[in-house]
């Protein structure tokens, strides 16, 4: 079966990081969120593609960004000389962020730079940006516009949220690869990431849409909210903030029309008649995917589900 | 007194070290060859800038460059990703890079980066690149023209040098502040630095050596050769190719008709009378800067020599 996902962080790299390990690693195909990436101190990072690759290759950081174990030198040191550091960059990290400036500052696209990134750490998966073209997010806040790492990062998501614009994505390109990979999968899966500033600014690069409506592949979502709350971030108070109910029906009804299969969590299989009204399958399953075994358990109920929907 | 020294790296900086240590750092301007200045994956490296800064700030290196001490995590990792990784970065070091790099990308000039870091080192010497625009140095080798820290770092310094180019050097513009040091000092120093690659390349900035003719300042250079070896790097060897005197005679030469004075190591004494031929007056005393204190007695020596020439 060939996969390809749809993915913003930590969520979507813990299921690719489980999906890599029940099916084959070379039949997966994520396509990243570049809406929260940012210049660093002249270095270019793209923190979703980066917890996809530190995920698949084993060495994600304990919170689901960052390298394990990484260490500090050069971000205290920086913060010493009175530099940028409110963003945490750990001396690991930064290795990553410098390959692939090097390849964009020689005229590469961000395709060719995460390529070599994956190349690098040996990864047979396939790591698409959803498109090579500048396409921020921003966080519309009651304090003003903020690019979504100062939202999330420096002011610690604290800002009420009054919406989101992604100026320019209108000529936004998809990156070589994306629309193929969406027509040619058999299993197009959205990720339990942030339906606001994850999905929504892959959904919205011009032709994503339509190639997902256009596929023959069975088209699935997961929920990223679980009894009410998100597993990680801030997709609940999103939610709540913008008048959409903070549950995982709440979720469902962003995707109709879009997918025909949406995963709830068990906890939450009270809502399979709602989410099923809507005009798509409801199935529930446990999806916490707590440490390795856990995420190849939901990969593996994931399989499950599609092959069941397939036959 | 009033001190301008012109710089290029380890052997100006134990110079301006020691200078600064027994006389005021506020009143020593420190102008620095960027003619070795690279961009090291999308970071901008001013190797002759930082030498000065990190002497000046008592942290350099053991070998002159770099940060005292330093881990190389960043360049290991970056090196198993397959990057870039053969110039030595490390990761107290970086710190320095991002800072400048960040400055620059957000439109800053090189001047404006390395107010910064002298700033954010907290010291009170003034230290300017030549030139804000870029002016980079390149060794024409019997194997082609390489730019060059990859003649020097890449190419340990092996190739046949048959001439040096600084393509562009006549649209270059003297950053801020220098033509004013020049003509504004009491003393201007040329540090014993290599002529070809360091000095040279500050000379030839337009409006420099006319700024040198025209200065009240009492105009002095130290020789980086003694006994006929280069203290530091390849200078003996490009003059040797070049078919220079493999001598302080030789150095003293190349500066003829720009300075009043030439100071020679004691065991160059000999070479005084020819020096003096040149129509420079030639002092010959201990000018190993072996230490701080060596460092310190060698400025000191320096001071005296200035002093007595002024008197």
């Amino acid at each position: 079966m060939k996969f390809t996902v749809l993915a913003g962080g930590i969520g979507a790299a813990r299921l690719l990081g489980g999906l890599a390990a029940v099916a084959d690693p070379e039949q997966i195909t994520a396509i990243c969120n570049v809406g929260d990436d940012l210049e660093w101190n002249g270095l270019h990072i793209s923190p979703d593609i980066d917890s996809v690759i530190y995920t698949l290759a084993g060495i994600e950081g304990e919170w689901g960004w960052g390298v394990r174990g990484d260490t500090t030198r050069t971000l205290e040191a920086l913060r010493d000389l009175g530099g940028d550091a409110w963003f945490t960059i750990g001396d690991l990290d930064l290795a990553t962020h410098l390959r692939r400036t090097s390849v964009l500052r020689a005229g590469g696209t961000l395709s060719e730079a995460t390529a070599a990134l994956t190349a690098g750490r040996g990864l047979r998966t396939t790591v698409l940006p959803v498109t090579d073209d500048p396409h921020p997010t921003i966080v519309q806040t009651a304090e003003g516009d903020l690019p979504f790492q100062v939202y999330f990062v420096q002011h610690r998501a604290a800002d009420t949220v009054t919406g989101f614009a992604f100026p320019g994505v209108e000529d936004t390109r998809p990156a070589p690869g994306v629309l193929e990979a969406i027509a040619e999968c058999d299993a197009l899966v959205i990720a339990p990431s942030n339906p606001f500033v994850s999905i929504a600014p892959v959904l919205d690069v011009p032709g994503v849409r339509d190639a997902i409506a256009h596929t023959r592949a069975r088209r699935v979502a997961i929920s990223p909210i679980v009894g009410g709350e998100a597993v990680k971030g801030p997709a609940a108070e999103m939610l709540r903030a913008l008048g959409h109910e903070v549950s995982a029906l709440g979720v469902a009804r962003m995707y109709a029309g879009l997918i025909d299969t949406f995963i709830l969590d068990a906890v939450d299989a009270s809502l399979v008649p709602e989410v099923q009204a809507l005009g798509m399958d409801a199935i529930a399953f446990d999806t916490m995917m707590v440490g390795e075994a856990g995420r190849a358990r939901v990969a593996a109920s994931l399989v499950a589900t599609l092959s069941a929907s397939m036959a």
